[in-house]
């Protein structure tokens, strides 16, 4: 039996829904057979199949948390962050190039992004490594990742590539927000950047509704971002965005309602859930002499207005020694990380999930607790 | 106001809405907030991401009206149909060719299948426009999407695509079966094909939903096609399985239970609804001595045990002289309809929905009855 296995290392936030079971009834919706039956929500809408309630919805959580400046801004519903990620790339480029646009960003990247920029061989754009090292290279027109809190090391990013003061150099930049939230990393500052997104999956743990947003600046970009999810799938599940809805909503409620009561907030209750899986980690991962995890600059954080440590999503495990660390894990303790390899960086990395639900993750712990040395031919 | 609209043409199927109103409570679902978090249904399934239920319920629905073969095929659940078509496309392809393999399709075809085809310029297959052109070409391999019943003219259709005796063409078939279930046409046999797909949207009404599965022969293909959903959105809204599971329940329950008791069945009932809106435009046609309408055969329906004449989901409206007939018509009674030109056909065609709402239906016919004549400079 294999333990933290999250399919192929993507990280599935299981450990969230004791909470939702605790929120009970709150939670629930009740959807007739003749509800949400047409493929339009709103003509007068750039995303013509956004739901009205999800969109306001959007907006009120990033208000209640702070994140992500949404006032003035074009909202677009897609299929989980993974179809935004393509939307943005198709809204930033245009047929009858000489060559597909380069896409990059610094590593150690999000494993998905090569694939998922090129599977279909574009001619529009294509996956061009690492950010730090397309730095020297002089090339034409770009196209920037930036994921932060970044997956899978958790630090907070910026753009890299540099520009020479000679360059003609254009630039443009995507940001990938999805692990934004308080429970990863201290809120601080209302993001207002051209195209940022956001997923369901990483905020609220359901990823099993595949629904995700994009905030976007200009609207020529989000009406072209929202053509893509057309052309792609036709729209969004319009019951995935009401469930989306009503628990933002249930989630912003208790913000507005519960905060003198002493109730269990959303943010706060998985905020404490992550440090005390970092703390056991960090624990274990000391007494072992052999691995090590980066360390994290306590920030201000504007929605708790305390001074936090980030807890990633993932716990980036690096090995004191230049081995292939996934096969080590794997071969020692039976645990499914992915290897640094596919991040753009060193075997010696793995990166581990830290939303498995509360028994995988304990055992997991476990098993990483016996593991004292690397024993020669690993 | 424009009237019988439905978002550049698609045929919203809106129509089916009061049958879902009156079955009332046995379509009604209720979710809770913590059910189907995770990404994943079952990682022994070829599509990790499709939930048993699901999968149950579609083999089941085919079953029950005999339209195409499940024992033995594999199911791959995808956003909607449109997802699906690009699956396909995906497993049918490799990278590494010299040049984009061919799609074609006979003409009049889906107008939407160019765009979806070409709108990343992939380097692995490009549209190539109408079959019989292509047939005289002697290009490589290709593709040809076969969709039967046809959409726009309702024609039943076969691959056209011939090969001479010296030709080392390769080509493949995929199966478009949106519109091939009773309430559109004669169910004459249970099709079995390397690659079908249907969806949710056309067979009940519930476009809103996206969502679609294709029933494929062979397992490299069923994972290839997996695997493009997986790039594409991560797999395919939980919520929106079940939710369809639970109307295909329904709809069976109906067959299997009410039969002899004089129930609404749902087929049954929407044959008629479309019986009754084709008798009613093919007289205000019949009337107006510039237009016509394709005429279909009477064909054998292995599912109602009787002779049935088709009703297509779309009017295939022809004008007798040679003008610009979706102008034409936006003009003098502001319909939208879509050109003929889109579908690579002719402006002297329009494509028109048989779906909508019954108001907006009725009116359309009303509008339509009061074209007598085509005026000069129309």
């Amino acid at each position: 039996m294999m333990f933290n296995e999250d399919f192929d290392g993507r990280g599935d936030p299981t450990m969230f829904e004791p909470y939702w079971k605790k929120m009970g009834d709150k939670g629930t919706m009740v959807i007739s057979g003749s509800q949400w039956m047409s493929y339009v929500s709103d003509f007068t809408n750039i995303c013509f199949f956004m739901e009205p309630e999800f969109e306001g919805a959007v907006r009120r959580l990033h208000r209640t948390v702070g994140n992500a400046v949404v006032d003035g801004r074009h909202i677009v519903v897609g299929t989980g962050s993974t179809q935004l990620y393509q939307a943005a790339l198709y809204a930033l480029t245009s047929p009858g190039g000489a060559e597909p646009i380069s896409v990059v960003s610094a590593a150690p990247y999000y494993s998905s992004y090569p694939d998922e920029t090129d599977y279909l061989r574009s001619g529009l754009y294509r996956w061009a490594g690492d950010a730090y090292a397309f730095d020297k290279k002089g090339h034409g027109d770009y196209i920037e990742v930036v994921n932060t809190p970044n997956n899978p090391d958790g630090t907070n990013r910026k753009a890299v590539v540099k520009h020479r003061p000679d360059d003609q150099v254009q630039g443009k930049l995507i940001h990938d927000l999805a692990y934004y939230w308080p429970q990863y990393t201290a809120i601080t500052a209302p993001l207002d950047e051209d195209i940022m997104y956001f997923t369901f999956s990483k905020s609220t743990g359901h990823a099993g509704s595949r629904i995700g947003w994009a905030i976007v600046k200009d609207k020529e970009i989000a009406k072209k971002m929202a053509k893509f999810v057309e052309l792609s799938t036709l729209g969004v599940s319009k019951v995935s965005q009401h469930r989306a809805a009503k628990l933002m909503e249930v989630i912003c409620d208790g913000y507005q309602n519960c905060k003198a009561k002493n109730c269990e907030l959303f943010f706060e209750h998985c905020q404490n859930l992550m440090a005390q899986r970092w703390e056991r980690l960090r624990e274990v991962v000391e007494r072992s002499e052999i691995f090590s995890l980066p360390k994290y600059p306590k920030e201000y954080c504007l929605f708790s207005g305390e001074f936090n440590e980030p807890h990633p999503a993932f716990a980036w495990l690096k090995c004191k020694e230049d081995i292939d660390l996934e096969k080590f894990i794997r071969g020692c303790i039976k645990v499914q990380g992915r290897t640094g390899r596919k991040f753009g960086s060193d075997q010696k990395y793995l990166r581990l999930s830290m939303l498995s639900k509360d028994e995988v993750f304990d055992q997991f712990l476990e098993r990483l607790s016996t593991i004292k040395a690397i024993s020669n031919g690993y």
